[in-house]
This record gives structure tokens, sequence and C-alpha cells, in this order.
């Protein structure tokens, strides 16, 4: 499993992802599954993969065209004139590695899908955030839903729903994504720290601050142990329930 | 969908489920799930099912003994002298209605499948939760784990991991068990009000204060609006994330 977010602000767009891959409880190791292309002046392209890591290495290798040799590669999605054409490449791309798979007589006990959240600029374009289905289609994200959840998505969803603010500053908006994860990582073995973000600026058309929170990370700990204070906290705080009859009666011979 | 929980407490045990059914988005209709054998000093035993509804209730007339004239019922499970005695019969039971159903030729689209919550008491014996699978076999709630959740039980998880307390008051878990609920109605169409409730006293063999929280109950409508600025608030008392580099620079040239 995986847990990816990226989420439209007013002010640009934060990227986040888990790097966990499990192939059974027993066979864990890290990976990123965040991927940059970016043209300095020109775009800034963020992708971050959830599902057979087979399957998100070969789309990230053929979108950097590693099949040519270094001095030959002029990757599409760093030439392309608009984020729809780049989620349409990627999406292509997709459904074909797919397919490939699953056409190949030998019948896997994994599945080979994959889905893949696009977000990023392009000169002269606007900000905007994909999510990639493994058939290739694709939807993107509005006002009225400004953020796309990939892999285990339910635990860190009811905090995302409740506190994100288009407003909110990029800190607020770690803050936000920290605590998202931090409900799944505590809920999921199949998604654990570290974890890579990448915060893109609006206009800047450059890539933006990346990072890796690391499981020893300091503000992450206090997040993670203060979030359990908060919340017990948060619900002493609501009205108490009362009984219209005494639910706790002495017990009656 | 569907969304039931039973909690342990050191003063009983607490079941509470949804009544949502649906066959598709476009066929929703408003069940029971919660079911109640009772024996006056002798016996009170609870069960919340969760899966097809056919199937659920097919075990429900069976256990009832519905298939005999109303008096020559004499139901096993009021009769057997254990709680774990209960949970072996409720588990045959579902396990023969499942494979009757699945071995009838006839190909369903949707699976046969349930599960079921079972909690109560038994003269002599402690009170005790069980969470029974499709296949008949079951586990029992321990103080390790001293909650079950069956449907959908991921979004109403993490407030019950950080808030529970075994020597919560019943009002409390009350309060802890409807803001889950409502985290789960937010998130997923196939979970609704009205909940059905029973508060099992321990040593009490009776029924309980047994009820059900309506769609416009002014409490819950008090938890659902309250509990969305209380997470607000949490998250605010939280310490502020700070970057080491500024993400936000002015853009250069």
């Amino acid at each position: 499993m995986t847990y990816c977010v990226g989420m439209m602000l007013n002010r640009g767009i934060l990227f986040m992802s888990d790097t966990r891959t499990n192939s059974g409880v027993d066979n864990i190791s890290i990976f990123r599954k965040m991927f940059h292309f970016d043209v300095e002046g020109d775009r800034s392209i963020t992708l971050m993969t959830a599902g057979n890591l087979a399957t998100t290495q070969a789309v990230i290798s053929i979108l950097q065209e590693r099949g040519k040799s270094p001095e030959e590669r002029a990757p599409d999605i760093e030439r392309l004139t608009s984020m729809f054409q780049v989620a349409q490449l990627v999406g292509q791309t997709l459904r074909e590695v797919i397919s490939t798979h699953d056409d190949n007589g030998q019948k896997a006990s994994a599945a080979f899908g994959a889905t893949i959240l696009l977000g990023g600029q392009i000169k002269d374009g606007e900000p905007r955030l994909f999510l990639i289905y493994p058939e290739g289609n694709f939807i993107e994200a509005s006002t009225d839903t400004p953020f796309f959840q990939i892999g285990e998505t339910k635990y860190g969803r009811p905090i995302l729903i409740r506190a994100y603010d288009p407003d909110m500053s990029f800190e607020e908006a770690m803050k936000l994504l920290l605590v998202s994860f931090d409900s799944t990582i505590k809920a999921n073995l199949s998604v654990a720290l570290p974890l890579d973000y990448h915060i893109y600026r609006s206009d800047t058309l450059s890539r933006g601050l990346i990072g890796r929170v690391e499981a020893d990370d300091p503000y992450f700990q206090e997040i993670s142990s203060g979030w359990g204070v908060a919340l017990r906290d948060a619900f002493s705080a609501l009205p108490a329930f009362t009984f219209s009859t005494d639910p706790d009666p002495e017990p009656t011979a």
C-alpha cells in the first residue's frame, strides 16, 4: 500500500508521499514514490505513484526516456505545452504498461494496476492537479475537490475534510498533511516514514522546496504524540451525552 | 455497507449500529442490524450484522427458529450455557446460510458474505464480545483489543484508538461512538442514521437501555457540528511547522 496526497492551495501545490512498499508483510522496502520533471523557468511537474511498483517504475522510466542514451533524451513530458497534454501522455503510458503485463500470458497473483497523481504548472498555464486511473483516464482537482489522495486514503481523510482551507500557508498545509499521514501510519502497517514532500509555489515555474521527513524527525514525533492529546482534549470539550433514562441502574434482583 | 461497533468497558458492553442498506447507490433502505436475545435473569445477547442482507436476515430467522410455530420455539441461543457455545452456533449458522446460496448454482453479482458481532453475558459467565467471520470462525475481544468494528471501519477508527478508555462511563462511550459514526457518515454514503444502540451493564443478565438516534437528534447534530470545530481547534493548538529554508520565496527571474 501507499499514501500520497496532492493539495491545491491558493499559493501553490503541496505534494507528499510515503516511501514504504511491501509484497506481503514480510517483504518491505523503501522506495521513492515522488518524481520531478522540471525545466527551469518553463515548467515544474511532479508525479506521485501508488500501486504495483514494477508498473510505476516502468512508467517513470519511459517518461524519462531511459531507453535512449542520456544525450539523446528529450522527454515529451518536458516539451508538451499544457498540463492536460501531460496528463494524457502519463495516462496513455500507464495504460500501455499495465496492458503489456496483463497480456503477457503469465498470470500474476498480484494485479499490475497503479494510480498516479500529477500536478504542476507549465508556462502560460495555471497550476493544475490530476488523478490518473489505471485505465489511463483522469480527473482534475477543482475548488470543490481541491485535493486528491491515492493509496490508503480513508484513515487520513476526516482531518483533511475538516481542516483544509485553500488560503492556508505552506506551513499550515505541511502540519495538516503530517497529521493526516500520522493517522494513516498509526492504522496501516503498509504506510510508513520517511515522507517526501515538494512545495510548489504558483508561477515560479521551477522546482520548489523538496525534502524528506525521517522517522526520527522531532517535529513529526511532536505532532504524532501531540495529536493524540489534542484529539482527546477536543473530544472532552464536546458537550456530554445524557440519557433520558438512567443507563446504569443498580441491578435489580 | 454498514458500520457497527461493539465496545467492552469495565462496566459493560456498548453496542451501536447504523441502519442503512444499499444495493447500488440508487436503492437504499432502512433495516435494523441489531438483534437481541434475552432471558431475564439468565442472559442478554446482542448481535449486529454487516454484509449481504438476505444472508444476515436468514441467520437471524434461523436463530429465532422462525421455521417453527411460535409456541414450539425454544431457540438454542436462549439455552446454550456459555457465550463460547453461542458464538459457535452463530458461526455455524452463518457459514451454512452462505454456503447454501453459494452452492445453489445461480451466480450472483454480489457476494453472499456477512460478518457478525456477538456480545453479551450468560449466567455464571463473564461479559464477552466476539467477531464472527463468514467462514464461521471467530475471535474474541480482550483487554488489548477491547472493541470490534465491522463494515466501513476505517474512517471512524482513529478517534476510537485515541480516545477509548476501559474506565469510561456509558455517557462518555456514547459520545465517543457518536463521533466515530459521524466521521464515517460524513465520508461514506452507505452508512447513515438512524443509529441503534444497546447499553448492557455487566452482571444484570437482562436487556439494558436500548434506543435509536434519529437524523434530527439535536445532540447528534451538536456533536457533528461541534466535532468539526473541535478538530480544527485541536489542529490549531499543535505546534507550528517551520521550514529550515524559506518555502515561499518571491519568484526570481
